[in-house]
């Protein structure tokens, strides 16, 4: 097996930052994911990135995440053998051994998660993950597309409770994930989407972790050179800048096991004098300005910090911070209508349709 | 194996009478599971009912039921087939044969759900089950106050969704089932509490099918004597009438998966001028007449038609029915310390020491 790259704890710096920013908004806090994947690899070593056509047809791999509302995991950091046990867990339920470990999302925390069981495992990690982004709901991943079930499950918790499901849809795995996750107490940890090397060829977002490092290098280092981290993040996203603002309005609620809301920015410098107003549902999901919509789910939309281009969280938007939103294009295969009908906006009750942003 | 008893399709009606006698107004419509009982014995044949020493220690027993509101069961009837699912889903867990299947509960449904698993796998039925009554919580089983685990459990539903825990405390596996149950529709189909002969011998409160057959029988037999049915009832099971009344007023709803409530009775004859109050939560749990405790949980309080003695759900409860409210001791592992903390009337939030009814 060709090793891609080694991954040590101080690239797990660059790669939080980087999920954060494909996290749009949600995903959870970068740090600590962060904390959980460097703990592992200080205690078993580094961890190798393949591409997914290094492993065989007939591989078993397995994606490992936490879920829940991301203002939850903050407050509530697992043991760290919670995923583990997920992961060994479901090893036990397929009755063989799993060849590799897969990243399902590309957020602040879970971008990291995977990094926990492939240290812990000795296992490789698969460089892509199963949505290019951050979304709300188990089932919105590109696994989904390729006719993946999401069950055999399992979902374990902090107290040593542990679930197994198996389920008719995917739409029925989020169902009952989900109260199972708010009756644990907000978050949970998950191995699922057991699947073959042959399917995952085609259902897995590539690259994604690759790319989670180039852009949390690319802010780095636009820091230290004293450039304009911003601007190098819209170069190498090929992202639009939609908005120059600060808060004016912020209004949040835990729902159903979800952070929903929305934020209204006033104009600042280019936007003076109008406003933006993002609407989540733990990751931004519509931007319109003076009432005209600019970006959508599936598209990406980031926020981030005027000064240092660090990515901003939905649940740590703070009245007054002075932001950039950024827009840019998300994987074709969510341009597709079946990926439009699983996270479009109209499936978030939004009566807008997706409009394709250009490439930047 | 010495036969005890065969049970066949005419007997399902006295036993689900008397399952919803032992059920004090929970457990759900006898209807319900006797059609299920009855079709799966048409098909299968009659059930063996075994004595509790007739088992081996080593064989290995399984206890089924339905999980939800009864008011929901009603409305819900399972396809017949989820049950045998959740079965044979646990014994595949446990990694060997199961040898006999036992009751949870006397309910109206759960008296006779057992006989839907007997009937199809051919296996023997346990004469006995985990209250002498009925419950609303899962936990709430002398399998509890013998040590038994309530996991590996398997829950299923109608949809064929099925899910297996594996919890830290039976408390813990109430909360996951009830929350997955109510995602379910609000019912589901459970084998759970696998156990041994030998702690099964410990456990089981004894007898309870063949009590819930006597039940029935007695009704029936005194109607058709023309003599008092509510009369032989009370000496059959050493019960106290505490009041005769009218339905006066009603207050019902749904609530985190359980039916919760009071009803109120205006006295008639005897009780004329007098008012009893009871509390449920699917089960009668607290009878209060002008204000004085007269029997609480984990002793029995039951509600029958005045003339035909027929059990009355919490949930068929009607505005001007004449009834007869009746309480009768409960097991005697329930008058424990232990007992009395797992379903005492202070677990139910109610500001009340239990105070043992005497024999009747």
């Amino acid at each position: 097996m060709k090793i891609l790259r080694t991954v040590d704890v101080a690239d797990l710096d660059d790669i939080a930052i980087g999920g954060a920013v494909l996290g749009t908004g949600g995903g959870g806090d970068p740090y600590i994911g962060k904390l959980m994947a460097q703990q592992a690899i200080r205690k078993h070593g580094p961890v190798t990135l393949v591409d997914m056509d290094e492993l065989a047809d007939d591989a078993l791999v397995v994606p490992v995440c936490m879920m829940g509302a991301p203002t939850v995991m903050t407050e509530k950091l697992p043991q760290g053998d919670e995923l583990m046990n997920a992961f060994t867990a479901l090893e036990k339920r397929m009755g063989r051994r799993i060849d590799a470990v897969l990243c399902a999302e590309a957020g602040g925390v879970n971008s990291t998660t995977p990094f926990v069981v492939a240290a812990a495992s000795g296992l490789p990690l698969v460089d892509g993950d199963g949505m290019g982004r951050a979304f709300p709901e188990l089932q919105m991943v590109t696994f989904t597309l390729s006719g993946v079930s999401a069950t055999p499950m399992v979902l374990c918790d902090d107290k040593g409770n542990s679930i197994v499901l198996d389920t008719v849809s995917n739409a029925w795995t989020e169902r009952l994930a989900r109260a199972a996750t708010i009756e644990m107490g907000g978050s949970a940890l998950l191995a699922f989407y057991p699947m073959s090397g042959r399917v995952a060829k085609e259902a897995v977002v590539r690259g994604t972790l690759s790319l989670c490092a180039r852009v949390g290098r690319t802010l780095r280092r636009a820091r230290s050179a004293h450039a304009d981290p911003v601007a190098a993040l819209v170069d190498l996203l090929g992202a639009q800048v939609l908005f120059h603002g600060r808060i004016a309005d912020i209004e949040r609620r835990t729902e159903g096991g979800f952070a929903r809301g929305q934020a209204t920015f006033r104009g600042v410098e280019r936007d003076a004098g109008r406003s933006l107003r993002l609407e989540f549902q733990n990751e931004f999901l519509i931007a319109e300005r003076d009432g005209e919509v600019l970006a959508t789910t599936p598209d990406l939309i980031g926020v981030v910090e005027a000064d240092s281009g660090a990515p901003v969280t939905t649940d740590s938007l703070k009245y007054g911070q002075r932001l950039v939103t950024l827009a840019w294009p998300c994987h074709p295969l969510w341009r597709t209508p079946e990926g439009i009908e699983l996270v479009g906006p109209r499936y978030f009750r939004y009566d807008v349709d997706y409009r394709p942003l250009p490439a930047g």
